[in-house]
């Protein structure tokens, strides 16, 4: 299977994005049946893949409807039916190297994602068996509200968050092909994270519905060359506003028509200069 | 169900003892077939369990073989037939609240366990929705060798991992019931956490095949009433040395004489004095 910076790469040229769909199938809106949620995930990639660079299923979603074997066919009908698109695994995992190992098998071997998301508390020597099998993507600075109050410490002078990157631009880096979490919310800390990762892709989930600003996130993490960023969506795609009721074409026509709409955005911002300095 | 701390409080009463039992079945030794994963798993339980508080199965050793079903099987076997253990599913996980949220589904209505480990690293607002549905095992000092790259840190003159002790011995404590990871290769940290979080359930893994210190774990963690710890072995029981061509049964004595030694163990360890204070 291609590494993942280079099949990341094929993404963003073939679909003139840096845009991803997270894939959050919400337990309880498919009647805990899974070959529903297959169904309606392989519909909602047929309709927006041309418009995305990476799919992000978390597969939280999927275990907490008992839904593994149907994420094993939603990733295989991805690799197969949209070839440019990466797939990451968002799972945050993490744990001592024996137990790693067999997280990294779960990802790579068992649902043959080109990355899998990291929770880097562990430190290198945790994540080595995830780098040496395929992409990681480390938490670095979180979407969530509270993100701040272990990731913002403040240790010799900066926040514990850019310890991370640091860690992750440096020792992860020389192990495999890495990248970081930098939620759409803190656009401030992107700007930051993307000085100590000068080239790392940044995984920025949250736009949308966590109401993530498009604009500040790609003039603060994109690189020089218009690329660097994986800029994720999920509810707001999946389950367009005012279509809970609606024929499944109408729906995912609605689901389309967001995703066109953020992918104008991205493009539009990456051509505006930046209102302030990055 | 009953919650986790007087479960807990059950399972140091009726074995006796604060010893658990790592169920990590190894990918590569059960020929990928999930129901002999659960058959091992399943004896192994039944010739150990009136010897242990806890069970903790490692979820990653499951996934990686698609055994999820059986794992399902195994903590309803376990909750049927040793109503006196704990359940821990240890499964680090952690993400944003919305999908922590399906993370706790999977865990406690899945699963049905007691308890989940969980990686702090989010912060208290991402470890909200497993707290208000059962028992959360916050990670605090690990036993990976490389588990003070980031956890040393130093943040206002102590380390980052005393930071985590506190937040969950005082936040996350008034929303459910926690416990700390603390490993038992690391008796100086588990010491400093056991100051910081005076009553907690301290969970060390690592104690067998890992070297962990079953007298020095003791002494730094255990509370004055003689309990207060979690002590787990995972490889040295389920693949007792030597036995890797035995009979089941015979394999099975091994592992129960190697459970009965840290049994005896660490009573003999709760009634020595200290070699040199806490």
């Amino acid at each position: 299977m291609t590494g993942f910076h280079e099949q990341l790469a094929t993404g963003w040229r073939a679909s003139g994005s840096m845009m991803c769909v997270g894939l959050d199938p919400a337990p309880g809106r498919h009647d805990g049946d899974g070959d529903a949620v297959f169904a309606f995930c392989r519909d909602l990639v047929d309709a927006v893949g041309d418009l995305v660079c990476a799919v992000k299923p978390q597969i939280a979603h999927f275990s907490a409807q008992r839904a593994e074997v149907q994420l094993e066919r939603l990733c295989t009908h991805v690799r197969e039916q949209h070839p440019h698109v990466t797939i990451i695994l968002d799972a945050k995992r993490g744990d001592v190297e024996s137990t790693s190992r067999h997280y990294a098998s779960e990802a790579f071997d068992r649902y043959g994602v080109h990355a899998v998301t990291v929770n880097p508390y562990l430190g290198t020597d945790a994540a080595a068996p995830f780098l040496t099998k395929g992409g990681v993507i480390a938490l670095c600075r979180t979407s969530n509200p509270g993100a701040g109050e272990l990731q913002d410490l403040d240790v010799d002078g900066r926040p514990l968050y850019l310890h991370v990157a640091e860690m992750v631009a440096t020792r992860w880096a020389e192990l495999g092909e890495c990248g970081l979490v930098t939620g759409a919310t803190a656009a401030h800390e992107l700007g930051r994270v993307r000085k100590v990762a000068r080239t790392l892709p940044l995984l920025v989930p949250g736009l949308g519905a966590q109401g993530g600003d498009v604009a500040a996130s790609v003039h603060a993490g994109a690189t020089a060359d218009g690329a660097g960023l994986i800029m994720s969506a999920s509810r707001s795609v999946m389950y367009p506003a005012g279509h809970d009721g609606s024929a499944d074409d109408i729906r995912l026509a609605a689901s389309r028509a967001e995703a066109q709409r953020l992918h104008a955005e991205i493009r539009a911002a990456l051509q505006a200069p930046a209102t302030a300095p990055p």
